[in-house]
């Protein structure tokens, strides 16, 4: 109870007890591992996250990145924290050993991430792009492009962004305008001149890191002179701030966003080539910079999944910490004695189990899709992934966010004051359902690219599990009911999805985000009851601890799971009173 | 198109071809006024909104009240701003004429008021706050208390606040420790010394006002000297900041609150009595200080919805505007061509329309409920008034709140950048539902004062309005299975509150918060297909604002009203999921 940061013996349940990471511990590519060593990563992760992270929390958001002549400076504090964080190695956790890496499961790596985001989301947001980066070109890259941007990226000395959006161009990538003129080739492959104008780049500038290692997409004119149409002819080049030589590259910061929230992470708009061009190298061949982000898109995703996870995690532990605290009002029909401690109201438990069933099952969702990263190898795990990725980027997005909101209620007054975290968890969190693909492009996205044009076989991996599930809860008296209703809600889904099948032309699509809604929760739900048969078979020491999770289940399943029905009954009446609505008069 | 704020056609539909306001007008108490006077207020209410207070609405979120030796200051354009509301008589209009008020129907000053809110909530709380303040000593004050205190509101020229938080004791007023002792009688009545600590107080000092107001709910001592228990104890008592002889009460402000939003209106730690108690007259008899409030608190928290409505009808504005002007990304299905406005993609569409049923619906609620205001000689008027405030006070503040989200949405990566509004807008209406009552407290007022504990007499009403609806309904094709879904709806609610009826002991009150969820989403659905009806009755030159209606209600109805049964399930199946669980185990 001492500190509002992910709970370990949570962690651990998460991770050994449901997850049983022992068995990706026992692969070979594994061997440098074992339960120790995790162990002794989360406490070395959860101490610094202590120490560096958290306490300048506060001081990141009111003392916002500011730019002069020189550049983009941040606070100092960001700076020192992730020194340390370098000098444990933690930007090399998730790389090989021959990357300079600690060859750690990516499940291992998310579970340490989790500390960090939940501290401190602006700070951690430097490692978690910079990771992202550096994975980029250990897969795509030469082997001189990653020697030359990627090491120093996994020893935490230089930091990486990347450069996708531009201002007329979001969630439309297609319409990418900044160009890219061959120049020539030299040992780091073939070098171009870059010129275009690039937003929304986190980590875009700063003053801690020696060097910024920009992933940048952009387009090769054709013959004519004219870009390529559509995302086909995009490509991915590699633009250092500072070019190998130690000289500036052609970007500029021509200016920071001011954020509602996560406003530690400087967000510059990039100008390339103002004085004739930034030089940068293509990875790769020409026409992969989209299929090359989309491959390193899963992890992306999780990652924003986890750190929005991790916020509404610590919402939910500030909340429960001032609740048991705060002494207000008696119990109903009561009328003497002296105040109780909010938590005992009716009301104010309701805020927490739904914030704990948001919390944590955000977590537990993110960390299952991290393990099978891990397991990826396996086509079965890789197409599951695949379906689940939108939706460990959604759920707690959209959920952490909710949990954030009950925090501050639970707050009361309290709460919407700067006194108190959980206004500025609730700012920060408020990104999440925005940046790595919106909402509603990841509906898209689920539906079409993981159902409806997919061989069906995640949907199939995914049914059999929960069916896996639904069999074991079947067995188990407290669950029997629950476990049928899974059951009955995911034939529904089913049904849902042949209806959608059936559609003619795009309007399967005119729903996707009230059907993401129904999928996601209907997802959670599953994780839920699989979690409280993991919880039940654990000893009687952890009764409190079980009894917690299975509260959390019953919560989801009598409040939460009948709002799958709400969600679906437009999608299976294939409803278009959204679609089929005229935009004059709105 | 061009401004933000309230669509007066929209005004116009609600006021005159849905509420019927010329019948107000035809009582003979508002002879003064018709509709070409209402009319004018409007003009000359959205004229200033835009003219002095929207300019501003940024300033007073980045230059927040500061505090100094003399006392605290806010931003100057707000003083200039209300000075001007002043001289046009807006503080007067819903007095009347022998107050010096234009004695204008509640309706119509609430609509009024609802431009000066969706302009610049923080400003406008200022005057909303003084209203009440005048408007409670006006009823229960002496002759000399309303010509020396309420008068001067009235005027424009003191502002009032409510004074009911410690900051031990929010929600929990039965734990008031502020003390009132005996001191003697003047010609304001009888007069107290205060000492004591109130929180939360808005408008709680500022440097605009030639005086400030505070009505402070006190306990005066037994003989003992202890405090008497509960709220029986609470009286009223008027505390100026200075004195009718020109000189300083015995009020300080120990600290200003640092808000997420809503930062223009100064919001106070105020300390009564730190030189020994600070003088105050009461009004009326000792103990009737919680009556007195309650009597005033439909008003006060119709007030509150309609702020929040407004923030969520801007925010809305602000989304429609973008989504027409944006482009980005094709059509589904189409690959080439230049891109189109967002506003033409359906997940767009879907979160426009979202915004409007909630925005345009919360406004339709408040202004019903204030038509009941000026209606509450008649019982059956009041009783309804009184079942529907705790959903005039917490539908704005949730839906409102989820429209200003959508709006952000709407607008991607810009939307969470200080650079448009919406992002203040969010934060902003977040204070909504904690403010005169959290949505927690007005839930039990719903389930318990309004409904199990009343005689009835709201509910019944409310559901031969209803059925009125349905009736008319039934005789439309386009609306005819919306009547039955909307009657199938209320049965089940009436259904579950029997269940509830048989509750024994508090649990009734288990799942009262989901109670007021699906009850508030079953009133406004029953608003919507009301104002759809009365929409189809328009005339072919307002076909276009006609069918925006039918879409707002056709929306409403196929992916809003179905989570009324999600939200009855544990409801109805008196759930004790969460009362039931140990606050230990969380």
């Amino acid at each position: 109870m001492s500190h509002p940061l992910i709970v370990r013996r949570d962690l651990d349940f998460l991770l050994h007890d449901w997850l049983g990471m022992d068995d990706l511990l026992a692969q070979p590519r594994f061997a440098d591992h074992s339960r120790e060593t995790v162990d002794a990563l989360f406490d070395l992760s959860e101490k610094l996250a202590l120490d560096a992270f958290l306490p300048h929390y506060k001081a990141a958001d009111s003392d916002e990145p500011w730019q002069d002549s020189e550049g983009v400076h941040i606070l100092p504090a960001i700076g020192t924290a992730l020194k340390q964080y370098a000098d444990l190695g933690l930007f090399a956790a998730g790389f090989a050993p021959e990357l300079g890496g600690m060859g750690l499961p990516y499940l291992a790596s998310s579970a340490s991430f989790a500390y960090f985001a939940a501290a401190n989301i602006a700070t951690a947001a430097y490692p978690m792009l910079t990771v992202a980066n550096a994975r980029l070109i250990a897969t795509f890259g030469s082997a001189a492009q990653v020697e030359t941007f990627a090491l120093p990226q996994i020893e935490g000395r230089w930091f990486g962004t990347m450069c996708l959006s531009e201002p007329q161009a979001g969630s439309g990538l297609a319409d990418v305008r900044t160009r890219a003129l061959s120049d020539c080739s030299d040992g780091l492959g073939n070098r171009f001149r870059l010129t275009g104008n690039k937003m929304w780049i986190s980590g875009g500038d700063q003053d801690v890191s020696d060097n910024i290692v920009h992933l940048v997409l952009a387009k090769i004119p054709l013959a004519d002179g004219s870009l390529p149409e559509g995302t086909a002819g995009i490509s991915l080049f590699i633009v250092p701030k500072l070019l190998p030589d130690g000289t500036r590259n052609d970007v500029t910061v021509a200016g920071l966003n001011h954020k509602m929230g996560y406003r530690g992470t400087a967000n510059c708009l990039l100008n390339l080539g103002e004085a004739g061009g930034a030089t940068g190298w293509i990875v790769g061949a020409p026409g992969q910079g989209l299929a090359q982000m989309f491959l390193m898109m899963n992890e992306a995703r999780i990652g924003v999944g986890i750190g929005a996870a991790a916020l509404g995690y610590r919402g939910y532990r500030h909340a429960l910490i001032y609740a048991r605290e705060r002494l207000q009002g008696r119990l109903m029909g009561t009328r003497s004695g002296p105040p109780v401690a909010i938590i005992e109201h009716a009301d104010v438990k309701r805020m927490l189990l739904a914030q704990k069933s948001y919390a944590e099952g955000a977590l537990a969702l993110c960390l299952y899709c991290a393990k099978l990263v891990d397991q990826d190898g396996n086509a079965d795990s890789a197409a599951l992934l695949g379906l689940l990725t939108p939706i460990a980027k959604t759920w707690p997005s959209e959920y952490g966010l909710a949990a954030n909101d009950l925090a501050i209620q639970v707050h009361g007054g309290y709460g919407y004051t700067r006194d108190f975290d959980v206004e500025q968890l609730y700012r920060d969190n408020r990104l999440n359902p925005i940046h790595e693909g919106t909402t509603g492009i990841q509906a898209i996205d689920l539906l079409g690219r993981k159902i409806l044009r997919d061989s069906g076989t995640g949907l199939k991996v995914l049914r059999a599990r929960i069916a896996d599930s639904v069999v074991r809860a079947m067995a188990h008296p407290d669950w029997r009911g629950d476990a049928m209703a899974l059951d009955r809600c995911w034939m529904q889904l089913a049904d849902a999805i042949t209806v959608l099948g059936d559609a003619t032309g795009t309007e399967a699509y005119d729903n996707a985000t009230p059907f993401l809604s129904a999928f996601g929760h209907a997802v959670l739900g599953w994780l839920w009851l699989d979690m409280a048969l993991a919880a039940a078979a654990l000893d009687h020491h952890d009764a409190l601890f079980a009894q917690g999770k299975a509260a959390a289940c019953r919560y989801f399943f009598d409040y939460e799971m009948p709002k799958v029905d709400a969600w679906l009954a437009p999608v299976a009446a294939r409803s278009n009173a959204v679609a089929g609505v005229s935009s004059d008069i709105l």
